[in-house]
């Protein structure tokens, strides 16, 4: 027999059942609130063609996928040689790719399924998401995503719904300490149309990207590096350098993208949205990683911890567009389950009352008591009681033992007399009290 | 922009949100069931390293596993030339697979973390799975498998609640038109042991688990095919030919394996169980495919449906042997969910009043109406009614038609009176009849 040392992939993780119970906490709060938001759920497969995946996170993210090999003899017509290389059969030998995120695989549900769908589409999505990133603290290879969106509908009450759900979700979580970053990829668009550098844009966007972490004086070599003129890396530093209320930075932007239609745009809708919430930081800086934002993006940031942001999203106009879907303006958040759950831990959110999941344990006494300890198992799990039934017969202190151990609040003991008396005995294995009962007053025992 | 044709990749679906409540539904019943027989949720990775999967399967099991291909160059440090096999070199460009079930993860685990655990340890599980095979009405490349497992005990208690777990399941579905068949490994070690064939187990069991597909004619020739003895033969058809209820298929076999130490011990299990529990149908038939199962085997079969098996399972004594962890018995049942749902589906036996989840949608009629209409959403929200805002400013009859479509029962009417008068419209969908009413009176009226 073969022997393997037991081990997880690096990056994944198993869950037991202690941290599953604050997990399902967490689920179940946010698939409540998405669904009073009239959100419904639906679920895409976990791997997709891989055309379907490459192309939409840019050369980064595309580098992150997981390929599956194809399966049977995978180099049958695939001519090799020592000169091959892994870019040149990679496409040859696999055709399928674990999804990055959840946005993409709705995009082509969606396009998949337009006929069917009524428009606007409100849907959440709680899934796993694979990325071959570097494992590190709250990075994860194998993760999940919590995502709610909305697919054609350009209305800004859905900027502002988002608002209002990212609030009552870190809310109903017991976490106030958050600030929720806005911006408009329309103003950056307009940043760089003033300056006259338009082709710049991708570039600017992923030099200020990295923000959070080098800062501004990185920014600024960070621009060097990338070839933007020193004229311009002045203006566009001076945007960010720039301290007010979210009036005073609107006001500042204006005046810059002056004569910027797309820009002004941008602004507009920034304005939009203040004009209903004031509880949002306007933040010229924030241009989020992936490629198909094209207005409003947003961030979740915990202001008491650097683990970096807890939600993000914005608004796609044009995702659709590439399975066929013209016309089709989505707006999405994905909350950062993964980073919640240590925030939560950090902070010691999770309620303090977690149930023991098992609230009884009935003793194994002997063979000619195990149909009567049966019964009232049965009817113990009947009235919803969780209820553990000691597996092997042995001497009622080990069994006690093992109910002490698993910290199981109740035991009802069933001996001889019991049966022949159709009583039980409850021991609160708390207080250690006992008590001898009929069957009939098990239940108020157990749930006073 | 390049542009694709979107679709699935085979053998893989999305479900939409109708198909997903009635997932869910079936979901919370056995959750709830598992959970009052005391196991405990857990969840492991949807991969694992290569080598912990690679020969629990057989041989036809292995192919189907779905390998993981390395990221970045998987081709450095790997000779290849026009000769190379795929066989050969698969191995050294791929260390990670999906998981194909969710007993080997389960062994993995428990062997990883056998110092935190307390035995014997009660897991319930619910995720999906792959396998690389043929796709049919039924069978799905991904699939959810919902198992529990008891790890650490040999108590015949395990076998006797996975029967009570396995009635309460189908039941509480509202379906009970199946038959649970057991079976004894032990027993079938017991029949190649009496004809001196012993080394000859592996072949029959996986002959006699295709008898539900060939019948015994096919079993005849598939005997002889697989080089047994023509007298051998004989004698093994007669045992599946055999005719008869529980007690004497009992007596006719212990009359055959007489001689057989595992056989009689394979037969005293069968019997224990059969004291406690009548509801079920030996069938030494029965096989399993699986390779690990040592003792009592058994399977769920719908009366009315040739859709083959519900659920199945085991117990396995060797399974965690191979990750170190030694003399740990484990038995569990694992719940076709596919099959259940369609079975569901086909016998009517969902819950007709599965609620609309969308309860309320309150309209949009100007601009200054936004906010007293937002609040009463919020209102609604708050108070567990799942409520959409229609989400741009449109014609009332527009939004009646929309509300209409989506079978949206309560529409919220909010014009400029309303707003003057501090009162709302509720309109009910169904019956037509509208009222002006205070806001403190909306709940009434919905939750009627």
């Amino acid at each position: 027999m073969k022997k393997i040392k037991p081990s997880v992939p690096r990056g994944t993780r198993d869950f037991g059942s202690n941290e599953m119970i604050k997990r399902e906490y967490i689920f179940s709060i946010v698939k409540k609130i998405f669904s009073n938001y009239g959100f419904q759920n639906i679920e895409t497969p976990s791997f997709e063609n891989i055309d379907i995946l490459k192309g939409n996170y840019g050369e980064e993210g595309d580098k992150l996928l997981y390929n599956i090999l194809d399966s049977g003899d995978f180099l049958k017509n695939v001519k090799i040689d020592s000169r091959t290389s892994y870019k040149n059969i990679k496409s040859k030998i696999s055709k399928k790719g674990l999804i990055y995120d959840l946005t993409v695989p709705l995009a082509r549900y969606v396009s998949m399924n337009r006929d069917k769908i009524s428009f606007p589409f409100k849907r959440y999505q709680i899934q796993k998401v694979w990325r071959a990133d570097r494992p590190q603290k709250g990075r994860y290879r194998e993760f999940y995503q919590c995502d709610i969106d909305y697919i054609g509908s350009n209305s800004i009450l859905c900027e502002i719904e988002i608002i209002d759900i990212i609030t009552e979700v870190f809310l109903k979580l017991n976490y106030d300490k958050f600030s929720i970053k806005l911006n408009n990829r329309k103003v950056l668009a307009g940043i760089v149309e003033q300056l006259n550098i338009k082709e710049r844009f991708t570039d600017l966007c992923i030099s200020i990207d990295k923000i959070d972490k080098i800062g501004i004086s990185g920014l600024n070599k960070e621009l060097l590096k990338q070839n933007f003129d020193k004229k311009n890396i002045d203006e566009i530093i001076k945007i960010f350098e720039f301290n007010g209320n979210n009036e005073e930075k609107i006001n500042f932007i204006k005046k810059f993208v002056l004569n910027s239609k797309i820009g002004l745009e941008g602004i507009d809708e920034l304005e939009k949205i203040l004009n209903y919430r004031k509880n949002i930081i306007i933040d010229f800086s924030l241009a989020r990683g992936l490629s198909y934002y094209t207005s409003s993006i947003f961030e979740v940031i915990p202001d008491d911890s650097n683990q970096g942001s807890l939600a993000g999203g914005g608004r796609y106009d044009n995702l659709t567009e590439i399975f066929g879907l013209k016309n089709t303006s989505g707006i999405g958040v994905s909350f950062g389950l993964e980073r919640i759950f240590n925030l939560l831990e950090e902070n010691e959110l999770f309620p303090k009352d977690f149930k023991n999941s098992i609230k009884v344990m009935v003793t194994n006494l002997g063979k000619d008591l195990l149909n009567y300890s049966l019964n009232i198992c049965k009817m113990l799990r009947e009235n919803n009681i969780p209820t553990e039934m000691y597996l092997t017969t042995s001497k009622l202190k080990k069994q006690l033992q093992y109910a002490n151990n698993k910290k199981i609040p109740f035991v009802i003991i069933i001996g001889e007399d019991e049966k022949k008396e159709k009583k039980v005995t409850v021991k609160n294995m708390i207080s250690g009290n006992q008590e001898l009962v009929e069957i009939n007053k098990i239940l108020n025992i157990i749930n006073l």
